[in-house]
């Protein structure tokens, strides 16, 4: 499957009042680099393995394969995963046809917060909240597997 | 679970005559740091995805984690994955209570042959059949993840 998305900074907390969901997300990669991620994730009661290939040009397109794998399994993978564990809370919010989802950062990465909404191309109109902030689509060092590297707090 | 395997070099052809099984295998690593290789592989008419941790000293046990993925999710990550995709034949050839899995490389590792054995024990006793040459356990250069980067060939 190839994901096509586009990522904004967020000004204000307005974002929180409009969520209708909120899940808490703890991940870790057993590797950063960017042409072949592998991140393990533990999502609420659910445990993910993803892969993610090198982003196209524009870094709105990346090849991504996913699989569901036992909680426990992830705990134990992501004791072997690289240095920096990034936990942050999830929250879904409907945004007239499309749903933002808006990334809280804690731990190094406190004070981040990242909203990333997916399209069906990359020209697909849509409409911006206005607690929606600059873009930074394919800028690598929003990447969850650069935070875990070199995490918010260190910029 | 956690891995024993002891491994050996195979000093002739003669483990084939004892086969009772062989199979064709090819993988890639979308990781080959030995903290945490994570392997893709076809096997048959099956592919995995498997993570490996960090040996312990004597380079016997390892924590692993193994999950099925169809064959051709697997065709995809192999896409994606580092340099130096593997091709082997696995024979399987009893050996009083144990079994020497037995690999034969091809292309860039043509010429190479190694034999392991799984142990319930690093120091459970075992027959050595004749084909049996030096044991190589523990030594980097036999992983299949060092020998994707750095191939027989160019020993």
């Amino acid at each position: 499957m190839i994901e096509i998305e586009r990522k904004f900074l967020v000004k204000s907390n307005a974002y929180k009042q409009s969520a209708n969901k909120s899940i808490h997300i703890i991940q870790g990669f057993l590797n950063t680099d960017p042409n072949r991620t592998v991140r393990i994730r533990i999502k609420g009661e659910q445990a993910f393995i993803t892969v993610k290939g090198k982003s196209n040009d524009t870094g709105t397109s990346r090849f991504e394969w996913e699989k569901n794998i036992p909680v426990e399994d992830a705990k134990n993978l992501i004791e072997i995963c690289e240095q920096g564990v990034i936990k942050k809370i999830r929250y879904e919010i409907p945004s007239g046809d499309h749903v933002f989802e808006v990334d809280e950062f804690f731990d190094e990465n406190q004070g981040l917060i990242i909203a990333e909404i997916e399209l069906q191309d990359e020209n697909e109109a849509f409409d911006k909240p206005n607690w929606l902030g600059d873009e930074v689509t394919g800028d690598p060092k929003y990447y969850n597997s650069q935070l875990s590297k070199l995490p918010f707090r260190n910029w």
